[in-house]
Parts: structure tokens; C-alpha cells; sequence
């Protein structure tokens, strides 16, 4: 934790998955650097962008001039904002514009943008030709210290969530903190929820830390870029440890299950409830029912919500605005997840802060009083 | 080639890929037995099957009562026959099958049929829920010793043949050499073209011992079941030595260039040219050019023309039915073929039978006049 004396604007995580190894840079104008980074490390001369419509009028012309000065050859697509455009239809449509580019096996697919971006990008390099080279510019704080990490690309169908897709990785990765300044608070405190999550999983002492720094790591500059750096670093040692989460890399999900099966109660509606703000109600939940099956301290819970609380993200079921979420509904959504198996929820429980474990032998009764009561008040 | 001393009914052809290896099963009635075969290597007890309409008459029922018999809850998928079949709209359905039958990752998407049903299957069984089990039956004997082992996937676009798509390979491959019995004349020799190919590429005895016993092969029985063997165990080799195509590998696109144009050209009308076809026309031309580049003897070029016209294939761009082809339309398919890198062209030669190797810097000039020539007389 040297952020404070460390004003070096750049920092280097380095993800070792053999052949597939990549570098994550973190630090400010790295768009408008992007050519020269992206030069320095892939062969090909061409790329192919996308991004929506909220990003574009920000930083695609600062990239495409990047990437003209130093030589490479693109073409962008521009497709709506949000979820939606997780689907089949945009696929196609960025699969069509690689390959009406002759975008060629060393020639990369660039994604611009926030994590719905950066999934269906990477979804695309993963099948255009069997496989094309992919560069991630995470434009949020959520996507460059989750999504834009570990290879996960997918889209949506009427069945759920990120149901089809690949493990395909990034060649390099541009997490411009730069661009974190044209967050909206809340999209920014969102984002936050897993940075926190990181400490809760298996490091108390960045939890810690994160408890006497937030507000620095709010600010920018050097405690931010040290936050990220930490959380890459984080999720980069569980991916090269279990690339395609057959085990511990089920960990990240903490807080998830029961954030997807709020998200899925609010429709999806980002006015009612964003993803990181379900993934914090989520892990102050998940210490919370540890803590009634006896597995940890109360005291740890009353910690998380606590500092989940004074950064500004919602903490309980009913910081949700609009109708209130029945429990038969918010166990409808759990069942639907797709980390059951066999019938039996898996979940993320803890020991304590750092101490996460993979449970995956939870009944799914005990969940169901546990909302219940918490429900109730 | 003991084929004639070894009356075993069935081959197993191993595929040393790590913790992707598998096995192929080669030999009558392994559709009636896919069940147990199934169960006895895969977790799961969900199938969902992908057929096509020419050979769901013949075979779904028989595979749908071993998986039943073997406690295997099994849906099923029946597609329009033909190569339209592998584009995005079908590829789209297959996935949605999978998911509404609740496939998890342990359960598996079997291909039934040849190579279209095949890599349209594979393709989504590398997708839906980033990769579930697959298994291979293939029904002709192009995709028995060819597209049903290596793991390439795809689907066609308007720009082009395979050019979406996933490296995912098979859990296991049933070679059900029973299939071919139903197969035309022509379909089984369009097949055959591939086999020969395997003793071109880098077995000169084998190429000797199909001279000697291709009536054989084509009779059926145990012949024909060591010809496939040796094809499948010559794939995997060069498959477990470059997995994704990054060297060797391309060998096996020995008379593929000119085939593939050949069939582009012919705007894959099969009244005029099936697949195999164009590949046999593509090595006999391979084995002429490099004879004319001083690289090979014309002896072998002429020992290849006249093995394949023994068995019955065309050998002459002038033995496919129909107008003629300009050299000019030729040239266009064969720059358009993806092999193409920096403008260069790539092909695969040879110094003589059993003996090929790759030439990437083949001027377009050559294989110009080569053509020009050839198309002469």
C-alpha cells in the first residue's frame, strides 16, 4: 500500500497465462496513447472498434488519431448504450464490420467502452476467424477492475445472462483512469463495489485500507491507480489459477448470487438498480447469512456494511427504490441462476473479511428464512 | 497395414490433447451403442442432438433409444440438409435448444450427421455457457476422417466459408462406419479424396497400399475401417502437434487452395462439385505445379492423377460439368481465400508423394500461368 508515496502515473499488472499472456497498463492518457501500446505488442496493422453511443463522442476520435499516427488502420461501429445490445443482432453486426475490414488473425478488435462493450467485443475476436487479436479499453471503473480482466466475453438471450460465449483473452488491456472522470458518481461508486470486493474475498488488509483511503481512491490520482492496480492484480491471480472457473475462480462471485437475483427481481431496470450496486446489497447479504449459519462474526458483517454504507451504495434489500421484492420472487431468481447445480445453491459464504469460501452445498430453505426475516426488518 | 489379418470390429484412435484429449471410436453399429459409450466417459445426463433431414430418418431413433437406455434425457434438433445450414440463424436455434433443455456445461451437444451438422454443432457447443461437452457422431466419410476430428468449428458468412467460429474440441468422436453404407458412390469417393490426401501429405506407404487396396476400402469391412484409422490417427498427430493452426497444421490443406476455388467458382453447386471433388482436382494440380516449379518429379504427379481417376474422381478442371472456368475467376477465388497473407500466396507443395510442405511465398504470377496452361490443354 505505497500509493502515497508513489506518484509514478503508470502502473503494470501482467497476467502470466503462458501463450496467452497479456500486460493490463493503468494510468492516465493511455488513449490517446493507444497506438504506440498497441503497436509495441501485436503484429497486425488493423483493428476494428466498438463502442456506444455514450463513449464515442468522448474518446473514439482521440483513439482513431492515436491509432492513425502510429500506423494502424481502423474502422469503428457505434452501437446503443446498455444492456440490450448484449445480443445476437449487435454480434453479428461487429463480426460483419471485422471481416468487411479483412480484419486478419493478428489484427485486433478494440473495445471502447464499459463492460457490456467489452463483452460483446471480445466475444467477437473470439469467433471472428476462430479467433483475432483484442485490445480492451475500459472506460469504467466496474470494467477495468472486473470485466475488461480474466477472458469471460458473452452476450444475453431470453434464458439469461451471458449464456453464450467464450473464455477468449485480451492481448493487452488500457484501463485509462482518465477516463473515470466523466463518471457519474453513482456509475463510479458502483464500479467500487468490486474494489471492496476484492479485500472481502481474501485480502483484509486492502479492505483495510480501502476503509481509511476511499476517499482518495474517490478523488483520483495516486490512490485510485493504486485501487485498480490492487484489483487487477486480485483478479489476474484467480484467473491464472483456474482460467475457466472449474474452482477458485467461482470466488469473484461473491455477492453475486444474490446481487444477479436482485437485478433479475428489478428487470434489469439500471434506474432501480445497477450491477455493482446489487453486488454490494449482495455481499453485505452473503456476511450477513454467514454470520446466521454461525460460519462468522456478526461484527464482520456490521464492518461491510458499515463502509459500504459511508462511500454511498445501498446496503439492504429495501435501499432499492420503487415496489418492494418479494422473497418468493428473489428465490425464483436464485433457482434460474446458473451456478446451481444439481439442485443445490451454490454460494460464497465467508469466515470473515478476507476468509470467502466456495459453499456449494447450501439448502436452499435456510436462504429462504434468512430472506424472510431479513425482509421483515 | 494389417487390415487383412485383423478381423477386430472396432478401432480406438487416441488424441493426446491434455486435458482436451479424447478418443475416437471406429466401427460398425457405435450409433446403437452411443449411450453406454457416452455415460461410460461424461458427467452429465442431458444430450442435445443437432441431425440434418437426410439423415434423421435413418439414425435418430436408433440414438435416441441407446442414450434413453442409458439414462440419457436427450432433445433433439433436425436442420435442412446442405451447407446453407451453417449460418447464423441455424447456429442460433441450436443454442436455443441447448438452453431451453437446460444443458450445463457437463452435458453435451451431439452432431449427427456430416461436416456441416458437424462444425455448426461444434460451434455451439464452444458457446453456449462458454463451452459444453460435444460429441461427434459423423455419418460420412469426409467428416469420419476429416471434420469431426481437430476442433475447428464454423459457420459461413457472406464473406466467406468458416469464417465465424471456435477452436472446441470433441469429448469423443463415434465413427460409425455402418453410416457409409447408405452413402451414394459419389459421396463415399468425394470422402476418399481426403484419405488419399493423408498418405500424401506425409505417408508414402499408405498412399502405395491405397493404390493396392482401395476396391477393398471401398467394399466395406476391415479394410475399409484400417483406412479411416490410419486417416483419423494421421489428423490427430498433426492436430496434437499445432492445435490452433499457427504451423504445420496448414499441411493438411494440401490441394485446398485450388480446391477451394474451384468450389467458389462453382459457386459450391454440388450438381457440379462437392467438396472432395475439388480437393482431389487441387492435389493432382498441386503435384503438377510443383512438378513445373522443378520441385517434384512428374512421375509422382502423374502416379496421383491416376489413382484418383482409378477410384473414379475427377482429376481435370475440365472434368467438372458445366461452362468453363476463366483462369481470371480462378485467380479472384484464390486471392480471396483466407490463406492469403501480406499478398503473398500461400500453398502447400510437394517434393514428391508423401513428401509436402508449405510455400508461403508462391508468386501469383506462377500459379497464373500454371493455370493459363493447364486450362489450355
Amino acid at each position: 500500500m505505497n500509493s502515497a508515496a508513489d506518484n509514478s502515473p503508470e502502473r503494470l499488472v501482467h497476467v502470466p497465462l503462458g501463450e496467452r499472456a497479456y500486460d493490463i497498463l493503468i494510468g492516465p492518457d493511455l488513449i490517446a496513447h493507444a497506438g504506440g501500446e498497441i503497436t509495441a505488442r501485436l503484429k497486425g496493422r488493423k483493428a476494428a472498434i466498438v463502442t456506444d453511443e455514450h463513449v464515442a463522442p468522448l474518446y473514439l476520435e482521440a483513439l482513431m488519431d492515436s491509432l492513425q499516427t502510429d500506423g494502424i488502420e481502423a474502422v469503428s461501429l457505434t452501437l446503443p448504450a446498455g444492456e440490450k445490445t448484449k445480443s445476437v443482432e449487435p454480434l453479428v453486426a461487429v463480426c460483419d464490420m471485422a471481416l468487411s475490414a479483412r480484419i486478419e488473425r493478428n489484427d485486433c478488435i478494440i473495445a471502447l467502452g464499459g463492460g457490456v462493450i467489452g463483452d460483446l467485443a471480445g466475444f467477437a475476436a473470439g469467433i471472428v476467424r476462430r479467433g483475432v487479436r483484442f485490445v480492451q479499453i475500459p472506460t469504467t471503473l466496474l470494467s477495468q477492475v472486473d470485466s475488461s480482466v480474466g477472458g469471460k466475453t458473452g452476450i444475453n438471450t431470453r434464458h439469461g445472462k451471458n449464456l453464450l460465449g467464450v473464455f477468449h483473452q485480451p492481448d493487452l488491456v488500457l484501463s485509462d483512469t482518465g477516463a473515470l472522470d466523466t463518471l457519474s458518481e453513482r456509475e463510479f461508486r458502483a464500479g467500487y463495489a468490486e474494489v471492496a470486493k476484492y479485500g472481502l474475498i481474501d485480502k483484509p488488509d486492502f479492505f483495510a485500507w480501502l476503509e481509511k483511503n476511499w476517499r482518495a481512491v474517490f478523488a483520483g490520482g495516486a490512490a485510485r491507480a493504486e485501487a485498480i492496480a490492487i484489483s487487477c492484480q486480485a483478479k489476474a491471480d484467480v484467473v491464472v489459477e483456474d482460467e475457466r472457473e472449474t474452482g477458485r475462480r467461482a470466488l469473484l462471485n461473491l455477492g453475486h448470487t444474490f446481487g444477479h437475483a436482485l437485478e433479475a427481481a428489478t428487470q434489469y431496470d439500471s434506474r432501480r438498480l445497477v450491477h455493482g450496486e446489487g453486488v454490494a446489497i449482495g455481499m453485505v447479504l452473503a456476511h450477513r447469512f454467514s454470520a446466521r449459519m454461525n460460519l462468522a462474526s456478526p461484527d464482520d458483517a456490521a464492518r461491510v456494511e458499515a463502509h459500504l454504507k459511508a462511500v454511498g451504495l445501498p446496503t439492504l434489500i429495501s435501499d432499492i427504490p420503487g415496489e418492494a421484492l418479494p422473497t418468493e420472487v428473489l428465490m425464483n431468481a436464485i433457482a434460474q441462476d446458473k451456478k446451481v447445480k444439481g439442485g443445490q445453491l451454490t454460494f460464497i459464504l465467508t469466515h470473515g473479511i478476507g476468509q470467502s469460501f466456495i459453499a456449494d452445498d447450501v439448502p436452499a430453505s435456510e436462504v429462504q428464512s434468512f430472506l424472510e426475516e431479513t425482509q421483515k426488518g
